[in-house]
């Protein structure tokens, strides 16, 4: 993707059950395999069935852990949490799981997604006299699963079946609007839920002595569990010592789960709706040919996440794919600025290209979105700068124009180059010598391809076509929506 | 005092209330000040009127602080807090200031003190669907504030007079037993309480600006605030942009100052009720003297408290006074564990004697009290081994029996020296050739020199005389009453 | 390369001569495009013509340097250094460069590379009487040229031409033995020095304002500098106020530029010989497909190192290439042991296969290189896991069957895989269907592809084929060859 | 002493050889006593005779070390060290121990004091070709102990009486003018060296297992040792397996123990020239009510440093002794600033009074000494504001006219108040009612109470006398003598 600043990727989480394993560990390499998903803060929290114990910080998850702080995570149960990073504001006080005590024993939620009726419930909550800690949406949830179900207005009774958390958890499912996948601890279960459009991934695997919950496959795989499916959109599976059990927590809505995991947040191996990422990118790739075939020498992905894209382009269309752009492997958050004369160079601190598979060559520069569109322009220039004699700008999605409020922090309206320009000026302000976008209907048959065309809508495809899957509140779409609850 | 691990020192709190200063600076002076009060964990917050702000931190207040976390803390009201260090589960999730946002805007609550009813309080929270995040009285002091006082079953309607943080104050005061002081923040006031028995210290200082509220009157000197008088017990002080009010909370019951807050807890410079603790120490070495004089050549303190209490002791006995034992002025906290021959000789690490001052004399060993006993008997071997021809030990307070439940994690039962032996029994086991006790009526005498004796019963004797001011639930006398809550 | 912890990269280096520019931030960002060279420690020295300034640290760069740390680094000097990882005894007291000061004001060096006779160095400086603060050889190389040329015993005299440090680096020339790519900083100039074999690489660059040297060009395009030539074996490149001027500090000898840093070291993106470390792996990948072909259905490579190769045996061999295996991008140091369950299955952790690109497949999985193989075995495995029918290693280097001793810390003979064991050894070691390594006359002609076969030997291929362009002392050979110097 | 940042404290060195005991933890707790001597950074080196351990690093020796860091500390030899804390320029490249590698073995050096002619001595090696990483003179002394004595011009031979390293340090007191109290380490000898003035104090004690060497005997007591004897001037202390040797390395010149040890540095426990320090202190106090009476009330000392001279005072005055000021016992570095208005009440933050024992009192203050005076002023003040009707200001030692180069960082002569004004004009600058010193004689009859008095000088009083005991060059006495090695 040319803007990596624009999408915050969408945070991941992890539960795991299973006795005489050491679940922390565990839940570290889960979220050590999905680190990609968020980079600001990391958390752990688990339970014996007689206390709960929890360490969170912020950074890496491997900045975050030590075996020193590892170790006293004890028990059988585990959730864990990676977050997203943002430009500011960020503070370990909204760092996950949230861990409290309930009258029915600890209680720990990792939450990824986005609540668009979020500051309702907050309001809702604090009128019933529960003062907030943090200004995280996951907060309310959690304290929304502490009460009873019944001191909530407006909501029908719901059956708990015998498990007061499921009472509460179905009654959450009635007062939450947006998108969440949960990973739930209690004294003597852990919960996986999600929202009844199935608007983020969470799937399920199987250990010799348990199950495993995570945002994707590629963790599992990384600890050793086997794949088993997805959780359903609305379901909630428990497991505890009498086994794994599901039931439905609210009817399924019009499904929904982003495509722009497909596009761009999940990891290549991870698995979605039964088929590898990596797969239905290349089949991106060669749609984007089919619909905008290029006259040119040598196809060239922005690395590393438009690669099986570009590839895929390659394969289509017969131009020799190459590595053209090489990435500091090493890039990470740094806090020195680069002066003037550097920072008119930006794009060099990330990217170098390699003259020798770009000189005098026409060059198809494949990336799998534009968001801001403040790198494009740099990066063709770097590539005509190393040689290339042309330069074809192809993106394997369609434009994105809309902001996104279920769980990625897009930009807003006025940040979007898309929803500002169309695209013969986006052409001219990255200054390529053509610019095509692959279309909605080509991006679907690129998801569909492994599945066959559903009959109804299953993806959130809102981002490209403003079509959104829920309700979202005016005043989420104002350009200004920062909210200062504590600062420091 | 003899055993500084047997009794945890009671928390500083403070508040400031001055637009146009730098409040934050002035809390952070104030909690230096109450750096004896606790050294654990140290905190401030603000606020503006418009959004709060918060910084806390594991250890020393000069330790948490710095310049740049604390120039974000902006605005014209401060509330601050020092913690008591405990020798295990100290964790930043139990450090203080708490601060929460309410449907009113923000709350944050410094808490000096001990509920005996907290559990009861918390189980009440958690009832009604409040999930807590630490194991501290004081969230349930800031949750209870957060709601409405009609929510609460069993109390009696409250007369909020028109400022509704003023109604959950009091219903505050309705449920809450035992031991508080607490600086309040909202939006536009600053609040000091004090519990209906004035367990707890807390004074009122004046700026030129606006107003100080600390634990202690020495807190008031450090930052150039005019001491005015004390909280009285069971009041409520609001200040706000329309100056400084007063109100009764709760009818004053018994008075119970804690008597402690003479003996050894406050610092020598404070003002208490109308006298410099410095004075009234002196008297009760005076008193000592009177009741329990011994036939020696040198009357020596145990630095740096008793100082003060043998200065009388002299003055009275006629005995000369000279310093017998030096210590180091760097002790801190190392995590360095002497070798078993070092540990043998445990006390040298703190002090040295002065044999030149020593050798050959009758000495007279005052101490301000004696809670577990342990170090006692090193001290009067280190004195022998100096050359002390005798060693009579005078304790400046009755022997401490019973534990205290108000805010000073004191030993249990077990753990008090004289709990399980009478005194001739701890003059053998300390090796002392004489031991005498201030007792009970000459303590208070002391403690009234410049007061007058007043009509009735103005402190809480109760860790020498086993009468407590209020009901103590019986679990509490317990031997082990750890509870878990989330460890690491 | 299948064993990143058998071959230790080889440091990186840089040097910028700058009047106006923030020479210290120029050289920050140059050692970040340098990191892959070395991910232990970080430092820069600057000086502004009256003083030195330094700062170092254990990490990444971006780690090390904050705006706080880097802004003191004033001047129009820096040379800076990044130093690689190893296992233990990693301590501050190593990083890099060395700042010193002597009679003819301070001296700093950074130096990539490793002296055969550092030992025999060592001991002739301690001999005269200077102590040395630690184990590395930079040291001495330091303290060589803070004396005067004529201390040194059986050097012949040098010829300094006008300046004392050309005559200083002329005497380290004469005295040292092995491999230095060095910048070095005085009062009023910078200095890069090459070995006279040319050992490791060093460039030159060019700026509006000044000159930058560097390991490898990668860091003078990130900075914005024009490349402009390689430093040749034996050179001195001197840049002052005057400009910049060259001169040969000894006579070059045998050229014998590490042929590792075109298999494995450098970035794909560094020009060396005048051609891109890219283009030249593409070419092992086609000579390998030529020398090894494989009767297969698609070719992957071991991301990312041998991704180059893989792509250049797919173009050969007509062979499809796909992604194969997904490595986590956000690997890196974590101080989380794997549980034995986890341990068993190790590779895992880094990466993940892709079975739709696999499955049913005859896999050719190529590496860069073999080291130690104890991870080769484990990732043919996965392949098979993921559904491969066959997987064919083929590997794009010759047989590592020698250590190295000229600046990178590789396995001792007992250490490396080729050593002890045949080919048919290795294959069924790692269970592989098939494997062959690429032949050095094969490597050495595709490392010709761009220039020309040279009329006499331009490369160290000692660990391939035995032999070393200079005398390698008996002891080095041993297995155990570690050294205390300073512990912890 | 009023200006704690006027005089900073000497640093303090320890050495200990035990086979058998944990010396690195000895040491820990010797520099633990010595804590008073220096607070900026602290460092053990250790020996087990094969190889040498170093842990160093800033801040309070407890802040330095945990048990992590001291394990690897392992051996039977150990030293260690306290630097005094500066205002700027602290880096942990003037940490001390210094330990290097020499053709000898490892070679530790651990300095009190220091020389006056470190200039020189700094070129003589630089010139010899041996590059200082550090602006301290303690490296300097480190690398000439790795010389040869034969490479020194200008000294004659030495005899090293079968014992290179005797030979070197015989050497190094023949270049070395200044104050130096040294442990030395090195593979199978722990030395101590004290200068042939004895400038710097420096004591010897025994263990069951072997010695220890101290600054002060305050270290020995608490470690469990017992005092023996002083380290002679001109001293060399020898001890190894086959026990202590004494020999003279430099003929002993004029004696002259720092008498400012006396006045304020050491701690009252520590045993100098056979008497205790804080006996001598309380004769100064008597001396000076002798000298220099006041008609007044009640004797105050400025704490905690003036306590003892307070305490004579009042004894041989029969003015009653009490306490009127009280210090913050919490008191430590705080990088935040007061604001204008705190800064201009600048002394509360560290003292408040104690209106009680001063109220309509004429106060005697008596302090220890004043450097800079710009504290006194303050202080006299703050008893006004409390009451006191008088005060009248005595002052344990004589008025400090001239700067310290002997290893004592005092202020220059434009910072010392009593160079730029007479009695006086310091007694109106402060505002005090009477202003006394001590006399020198009066200070020396103090000191020598309890040795009687010596037939020739024994101590230095040069900051008092300007009888300088050793030459010092001219440029020392420059007002700006900063000297920028590296900074940052």
């Amino acid at each position: 993707m040319l803007v990596p600043t624009g999408l915050h990727e969408a945070c991941g989480v992890i539960g795991v059950y299973a006795p005489g394993r050491d679940v922390a560990r565990l839940a570290f390499f889960g979220l050590y395999a999905l680190q990609h998903r968020g980079q600001e803060s990391a958390g752990i929290a688990t339970t014996d069935g007689r206390a709960a114990y929890l360490h969170k910080g912020m950074g890496l998850v491997s900045q975050v852990f030590n075996e020193e702080n590892l170790r006293p995570l004890r028990g059988h149960i585990a959730i864990g949490h990676n977050r997203y990073s943002t430009t500011g504001g960020s503070h370990v006080r909204n760092a996950q799981p949230y861990l409290i005590e309930t009258i029915h024993g600890p209680l720990g939620v990792a939450h990824n997604g986005n609540l668009t009726n979020a500051l309702h419930l907050r309001r809702m909550l604090m009128k019933r006299g529960v003062g907030l800690t943090s200004s995280s949406d996951s907060e309310a949830i959690v304290q929304i699963l502490a009460a009873s179900p019944d001191v909530w207005p407006h909501i029908p009774p719901v059956d708990d079946e015998g498990d007061l958390w499921i009472g509460r958890i179905r009654a959450l499912m009635q007062l939450a609007e947006g998108a969440y996948a949960l990973t739930i601890l209690t004294r003597h279960a852990l919960y996986a839920v999600r929202d009844p459009r199935g608007l983020r991934p969470l799937c399920l695997g199987e250990l010799d002595e348990g199950y495993v919950i995570a945002s994707e496959s590629c963790a599992l795989q990384t600890i050793g569990a086997r794949y088993v499916r997805e959780i359903e959109p609305g379901e909630i599976v428990r497991i505890d010592a009498s086994g794994l059990s599901s039931l439905q927590g609210a009817p399924c809505r019009r499904r929904a789960l982003c495509i722009f995991e497909y596009v761009y947040f999940s990891r290549p191996d991870s698995l979605m709706e039964g088929q590898v990422i990596h797969t239905v990118r290349q089949e991106m790739g060669r749609q984007l040919a089919r619909e905008a075939p290029a006259d040119a020498d040598v196809v060239v992905g922005v690395p590393d996440s438009a690669t099986p894209h570009a590839i895929g382009y390659s394969l289509e269309s017969g131009i020799p794919y190459t590595e053209g752009l090489i990435k500091n492997r090493y890039i990470g958050r740094t806090f020195i600025q680069p002066d003037d004369k550097l920072r008119r160079e930006g794009v060099r601190l990330k990217y170098n290209p390699l003259p020798a598979n770009l000189e005098g060559k026409r060059v198809v520069l494949v990336d799998d979105s534009i968001v801001r569109g403040n790198t494009a322009g740099p990066l063709v220039q770097l590539l005509r700068d190393a040689g290339a004699r042309e330069v074809h700008v192809r993106v394997a999605s369609p434009p994105v124009r809309h902001p996104c409020f279920m769980g990625v922090d897009m930009a807003t309206y006025g940040e979007l180059i898309a929803h500002r320009y169309d695209i013969e000026e986006i052409r001219r302000h990255i200054g390529a010598d053509s610019l095509a976008y692959l279309s909605l209907p080509g991006l679907l048959q690129a998801v569909y391809c492994g599945m066959g065309e559903p009959t109804e809508p299953r993806h959130c495809t809102a981002c490209f076509s403003g079509d959104y899957p829920l309700d979202v509140p005016e005043w989420l779409f104002a350009e200004d929506r920062s909210k200062v609850l504590f600062e420091n």
